[in-house]
């Protein structure tokens, strides 16, 4: 059955690469309007497969929406195909023999690893899927045990969408269970990868990429502890409010969260008291909805008994209400002398870790010692500058996104966001799964040398009515 | 000692990565125009050391003058940090709460892997190095045994201009030997690696670079089987022009390019053992001088002596002369139904294997056999246009560069070129390791949301006089 599909999604690229830009961005266009009209079929049934409620799932469905229309846009401009074109220079210091004509073509059928926590936005039609049909690629989308019914609906409808648009139903498939987790990695006409989920699991999914006769590029974001300073000054002018919002953050969605900020470090200070007294309360007064999955659940609690466990570690707050015996949300203070070990891990779910700092080198030094992770951030007064110098420059080598002011969850989808940071939070830092450039991760550079422009492409030729921005003899041209 | 050049290599990081464009350019230029005035002193010794030729040398010297140039334009041109700025928009179907800001950083020290064969261009301040230097990473080369005292002596031109301007001898570091090979791939600071040569040296690197703690991006060269391919228009009206480009591209260096074109597909016509009589001809007349390295001279015989074993492989000529006993060079024809195995994989040295095929339909099965490689070649005629269409489609998926009616050897280096196929001529085909973007293989993205501006630098500005190409609210602005 997996290796039916696959060999469907193998057959299928040849068709699906040689559409036109046009072509892929009107499906595109397509998938995201069909999605948007089944909102009222498609929602209840994900939020009884997942507790994560109506609104949420509503504004998770327009950003899945908002994904295919943005790749669709991706398409149509066609500056990611990064044509470049330098004329023969028999002259050149180094010798240009012929025409060098260069753009990026599709790797091959791509595998997609759906999320738990978002099951529309990184599932069947989610942001992987988006950005490798953009790409050119077919794709076989390993469906999340959490939501299968989601998965199977979600895929009729993008089935319904290529069959009117004449394409073979090999462009999207559907497989289940973890068995058909390994079949995909290790079938040699998967060319490379997406996933989103957990260290150990995209780990072992790594390993199975490399370990392949030939190996393929396995785009894996893992989750991180994401760090989040309030600086003295901060804490002073706008406490209340930062207490307020960074509880909401860690918060939203029961805390499930690649970007949730789960380690906060707070001035020890009456007014950095007053913020791990709002935060406290809150944690206390949350009701949360029940975690996504078994795994999930299992994990916060094994991962609550670690942090009980660790020297140095205290109980500030626990809810007295959950939805399940044992995963009341929990506030956590960790001694600076102890920031190591599983207080620098994520505790997937709504919790936080609290480090009370004495002053700004004690600040620094215990930023130097974080895991790097998919996003940093840092509240600060525009008074305390060198402050925010010395947090930026400490806080980017460890981060893909880096906030001020602000809160790490909700994920712009926009050109220039980057979702994905150093090991271990992503398997390839130089990559990103959210926002215009993920469509990088599909695809490879060919270049193509003296050969007849008519045998090429319209985006390769030397003047053409499909322009595209283009880089020609060195020059940009967009 | 290498692990105090690697952390040299790390503590020097901060100075070189904060450099300036114009800074980093200028130090580029310096080091392009010293090592340019060394040729006297430099190519007597890489040529004592490699046999290579003084002429082929002066050549290669000049080379790698412009690679450096190349990557000080890149530098100064700014487009490779990829900055992409969306203003804030609550509004948006997903709400952009602050202002992003993206562009790419260094990744950190890289270790540079020199290869045997371009003991100037794929060296100490060779393309890895050019590009990784010019993307703000600092260096550790890793020395290739067959021309220590050239690296060494290049490796003093460096220092010297690094010196002159100020920056810490940290930011190019040399080792020798294997064990420091092994040391730099797992040393925690180095953070992605550059590497030409073998496919079993690549691969065993790649695992280690794969098997870390934290795994870091391995960027391996590993050489190829490039096939060319002749029609029966091309041999018939030019076959002894073809046949001598062949021969002269065949025997180029002594065959030890990993572009050499080793699978030749010819008709089985009369113009066709026309084309096979004059290369071998070539073949038995060349005058080869002695291969870079006993490594390479022992990994050429035996294959050679593959070959002779191979079922359907037949020797078709032999020079009579060699400088080193076993070392002739030799062309081989492989009966159609045997293309398998040893006549697919690299011969590396003066060497090229043969098949002759009946029609057409034969011809694209052939081609479907190959294995994917740095470049692919066909010879077509313009009166042979289906046929063309149908090779290049055929030869693209098999290859990082396709040339038409030309030579695989000698690579152009512009903005346009790119360096690297699938898998197994390298081990990450969306990479290439000559030409401007080569840069990329050594930054990662970054992202800052709601960041003061006056914190970050004058590229990711809205106003600014450094002015790079970039995209602004989706817009491109060259």
């Amino acid at each position: 059955m997996t290796n039916a599909t696959i060999r469907a999604a193998a057959e299928a690229m040849s068709v699906w690469s040689s559409t036109s830009r046009a072509e892929r961005s009107t499906i595109l266009r397509s998938l995201a309007s069909e999605l948007a009209a089944s909102s009222d079929d498609l929602v209840p049934v994900t939020d009884a497969e997942t507790g994560l409620g109506t609104g949420r799932l509503v504004g998770e469905l327009a950003r899945t929406v908002h994904q295919l229309r943005m790749f669709a846009d991706v398409v149509d401009e066609g500056a990611y195909l990064e044509v470049t074109i330098d004329h023969a220079d028999p002259a050149a210091p180094v010798p240009i023999a012929g025409d060098v004509r260069r753009w990026l073509v599709p790797l091959g059928p791509v595998a997609v690893y759906s999320a738990s926590n978002f099951p529309l936005a990184f599932s069947v039609l989610g942001g992987d899927t988006a950005s490798a049909l953009a790409a050119g690629c077919t794709v076989v989308v390993k469906a999340h045990q959490g939501h299968p019914r989601t998965s199977e609906l979600v895929h009729e409808i993008a089935a319904r969408v290529f069959r009117e648009a004449g394409m073979p139903e090999g462009v999207l498939g559907l497989v289940h269970g973890r068995d058909a987790g390994r079949t995909l990695i290790c079938h040699p006409e998967i060319s490379a990868a997406g996933f989103t989920g957990s260290v150990s699991g995209g780990r072992a999914l790594a390993d199975l990429a490399h370990d392949r006769p030939h190996p393929i590029p396995f785009f894996g974001e893992l989750g991180s502890q994401n760090t989040l300073v309030i600086s003295p000054g901060a804490a002073e002018t706008r406490g209340a409010d930062i207490a307020e919002g960074l509880a909401t953050s860690v918060l939203l969605g029961s805390g499930q969260f690649c970007t949730k900020p789960g380690l906060v470090l707070l001035p020890n200070s009456a007014s950095g008291q007053r913020i791990l007294e709002h935060l406290a309360d809150s944690i206390r007064t949350a009701s949360v909805s029940r975690l996504l999955t078994t795994a999930i659940q299992d994990g916060f609690i094994s991962g609550s008994r670690e942090l009980e466990a660790s020297a140095g570690i205290n109980l500030i707050a626990r809810g007295d209400s959950a939805a399940v015996d044992g995963l009341a949300p929990a506030l956590w203070e960790c001694a600076p002398e102890h920031l190591d070990g599983v207080a620098l891990e994520e505790c997937f779910g709504p919790t936080a870790v609290v480090v009370r700092y004495g002053d700004e080198d004690e600040l620094l030094g215990l930023v130097r010692k974080v895991r790097p992770a998919l996003t940093a951030s840092f509240h600060t007064e525009t008074s305390e500058q060198s402050l925010s110098k010395a947090l930026l420059e400490t806080l980017t080598p460890k981060a893909g996104r880096v906030v001020a002011n602000q809160y790490p969850t909700g994920v712009a989808v926009t050109w220039s966001m980057h979702h994905g940071g150093p090991s271990p939070s992503t398997t390839d830092s130089q990559h990103t799964s959210v926002g215009a450039t993920a469509i990088r991760r599909f695809l490879r550079p060919v270049a193509f040398q003296n050969v007849d422009p008519a045998l090429l492409p319209d985006e390769l030729q030397d003047t053409t009515e499909l322009a595209v921005p283009r880089r020609v003899d060195g020059v940009l041209i967009s």
